[in-house]
């Protein structure tokens, strides 16, 4: 942890700028927190006031804090978080989706690959369910800008004119019409944080290797088998994954 | 992309590691899975069998690649990912584990002051679920290495004796006795991705600024108020949180 340091040649209120930024970025001082009042500030670090007021005052001018008048001294929020309220497992499955017109698609091609890590989910299906695939790819985002990048492998035999729907943009109740025993009603899934890949970081306009929060989604239908395979990649310093309320079952 | 060019003055087999390597790190090929075969390879890229294989088994020395015999070859699992299972938003609550002895105890002090941003946890509290709090950290890992550094706030009307018991390492079931209606029964909870500050780098080894995986609980009992506020800052390069299956409700 930084400490003030009175010896140095560094002004003082330049550590402290330093102080401040640091608590800032590493945290300390969340976004759309309050920090300690100047009078706090000099108490606990030692410093006059003058010294605290011209460090706020620049931090001010660069735009990490913010003075709500009678309120007192706040780090700025992030400029575009985004919460994704009441997450499920099921917030980016296609067959779990309102309508097609939130989706920016890129492919829906078939295939009989899967990517060899995703393999095991379709494993125990049969019939309808196993061998050709419809891989769809598609972004979801808000103006310009992208935040989740989305593949879902789903069944051939199951949807068979998948394709086609998207290619004429149908309607969701038009491509679920009849299969609802089809659709996703559970599932199997896992959250983690891995670099982005090539296509990834082109479609969420973030560097090769950033970090990006992946969401994996086996959805079974009630005949038990998976109707879809999903992995949606997406942007670590924007999105929030915010749950619906989580009861604890006690064993 | 990279591409192989057949005009570089770069050896083909070389051309062709880096472009496997790439492939693996960006998670075309995920740890684990299957990569496509000698023959395949030399298709999709129009290079001779000697180059792929070459190439193929350098990345097997180097130990990107596994081959298993009579299976094919494989990319090499991720060494010490540590898979969360069954994971729900307790898991790293206090109030709702187990024991003791799996916590690494850094701090356990009361406090009056939470972190700007929790404030709001504890906002609709009132009573006893008010005012002081006790900030307990510690961390939880695995041999010499932590995965989870992890901030709890508990009022200290709720549970007065609780640093006492810690410092005892008293069992949970002596710290939970008769509080029963204060434990943790349902939780507001979020997860998201930030950079690791000072303290949270230090206690996972890892650099400041690091990303990190954060999962934020609000506890509430069942007379409704908070009871805990837990923070868990994981090691985004190791953890996979896996849930317990979720139902999908159709509204």
């Amino acid at each position: 942890m930084m400490r003030i340091d009175k010896n140095s040649s560094v002004p003082l209120y330049a550590q402290l700028k330093d102080l401040l930024s640091e608590r800032i970025e590493d945290g300390s001082y969340g976004p759309g927190s309050q920090i300690p009042t100047e009078l706090a500030l000099c108490e606990e670090l030692d410093l006059s006031r003058p010294t605290v007021r011209k460090a706020i005052s620049e931090l001010v001018t660069e735009g990490l804090l913010i003075i709500r008048k009678g309120k007192g001294t706040f780090v700025r929020e992030a400029p575009d978080h985004l919460i994704l309220a009441n997450f499920t497992p099921f917030r980016f499955c296609f067959l779990a989706g309102q309508s097609l017109e939130d989706k920016h698609f890129i492919d829906y091609e078939p295939t009989d690959q899967l990517p060899g890590e995703y393999e095991a989910a379709f494993a125990a299906n049969t019939g309808d369910g196993s061998g050709h695939f419809f891989e769809v790819i598609w972004t979801e985002g808000e103006g310009r800008s992208n935040y989740a990048y989305c593949r879902s492998w789903i069944p051939v035999g199951m949807f068979p004119n998948l394709a086609e729907h998207i290619r004429r943009r149908s309607r969701m109740i038009d491509i679920t019409a009849n299969r609802y025993p089809l659709l996703p009603h559970r599932a199997d899934w896992r959250v983690h944080v891995r670099p982005a890949g090539h296509d990834e970081a082109r479609a969420l306009d973030i560097s090769r290797g950033t970090p990006v929060l992946v969401v994996e989604s086996a959805c079974h239908s009630r005949s038990g088998n998976v109707s879809e395979f999903s992995v949606a990649v997406l942007r670590a310093d924007r999105c929030v994954l915010q749950f619906e309320p989580t009861s604890l079952r006690r064993d």
